[in-house]
């Protein structure tokens, strides 16, 4: 059984204010769990229930963290989850270290991602296409929210975020001695169908309803954009991510 | 004010069960409801805030449809948003007509999409990218669904939607004298970047778990891949719709 104060912090991690204070976050459901188990992260509390402990004994066994066993309802309880799942997990944050794009690397960039959802989304495409750097800003939502965490679909343990002020990170960036390439998807650029991406460079997605904001818009060298075929007047930014690297990737 | 019927009335068409009875569905949402009027819809009735007819009124009047004011409060509570918005229409279904590819067309065909968001953003991705025809299996979830109309943002305007048991279609359209292409996501596929499309066809996705289902695999005669560069185990289906019509139209 969960103690009631155990449920209290749990619950505590919902919020930031919490996650920053105890610099710890939820894993929920139990294949984040797995996911996390063979993962490069400092891991403080796993809950699981009986069947799902009988199931991974091995994989739960010899690890440095505190392991309690709860009921399915106990864990629905104290998660985010609608649905009864069979684990979560408290594990430490990663410190907010500096990320840049090496040589004959890509990073993404995102200004202002605002929805959990789709940051977690961005988050498993970029894992998809290789990216394993995401550079966030400051008004971007926080990639520890549980929420950002599941849509992520473990997809959080092989990428990296970095929040950074994107003007002074782009004024540092932009003269590295490798060369940098600066693209940005704005509704009128040039058609992605006829981009050729460079060795090494930067994707910047912007927010949901005003795109890039006009600060980080004077940074980007490539403007560039997905086209349309019909009468839809926007893609979802998870998509347009999805199809941007899509073209990348495709060279 | 709206009355306690019509209250109830609109509440009944959140269930499949009442809107096959009334042949109707709900379009909610201010600029879901604004694509509405244009479109070519029989609209039974429109519902809207004081301040949303004050700035439509034009577009309002002279229409056949009966036109009520509520507050934002009792739209809210009518429909299914959970945020207040200015509008909701109840909206008469369309004939659930045979549809196929003409000569140089393509058609979408859904083969069990369960998730009501997922379908709605599909329906919005074909929309971009010029399909006008989506054929779903029999279970896939229902179109007319307010949060597939919802997620289609408008879309479902223009793209038109056709209830079919799959084997007894794909039977009677692989065989249409103009020729036919049937291609299908699959894991282990024909790597899509490498992958022309031919000048009709159709593009089949499968359900989120399960992808394509073996009796419908058959009549697929080329098999298709998003490569994948990183360790994600897979793409939402609406990311991989998009990805794959990018590419057909990319050619």
């Amino acid at each position: 059984m969960l103690s009631k104060n155990l449920t209290k912090y749990l619950h505590s991690l919902q919020l930031k204010k919490f996650r920053l204070e105890h610099n710890a976050f939820l894993v929920e459901g139990a294949k984040s769990v797995l996911e996390l188990l063979t993962a490069d992260f400092q891991t403080e509390l796993v809950v699981v229930t009986e069947q799902f402990y009988k199931e991974n004994t091995q994989k739960l066994e010899k690890q440095p963290f505190r392991l309690e066993i709860a009921t399915a309802d106990e864990l629905a309880r104290a998660g985010t989850l609608q649905t009864n799942d069979a684990a979560l997990a408290v594990v430490k944050t990663k410190d907010n270290d500096f990320l840049y794009a090496e040589k004959g690397e890509y990073v993404l960039i995102l200004d202002d991602i605002r929805d959990p959802g789709n940051l977690g989304t961005i988050i498993r495409i970029a894992d998809w296409y290789g990216i394993t750097k995401i550079v966030c800003s400051q008004t971007t939502t926080d990639w520890y929210n549980p929420k950002v965490i599941a849509a992520s679909k473990g997809s959080f343990t092989r990428v990296r975020g970095y929040y950074a002020e994107l003007t002074a990170y782009l004024e540092k960036v932009r003269n590295m001695e490798h060369g940098t390439q600066i693209y940005g998807t704005f509704l009128e650029g040039k058609n992605i169908h006829q981009t050729t991406f460079g060795d090494t460079g930067y994707i910047v997605m912007g927010n949901e309803s005003n795109g890039i904001g006009p600060t980080v818009e004077q940074f980007v060298i490539h403007k560039i954009t997905i086209p349309r075929f019909g009468g839809a007047e926007s893609l979802n930014v998870g998509i347009a991510a999805a199809v941007v690297l899509d073209n990348w990737r495709r060279g």
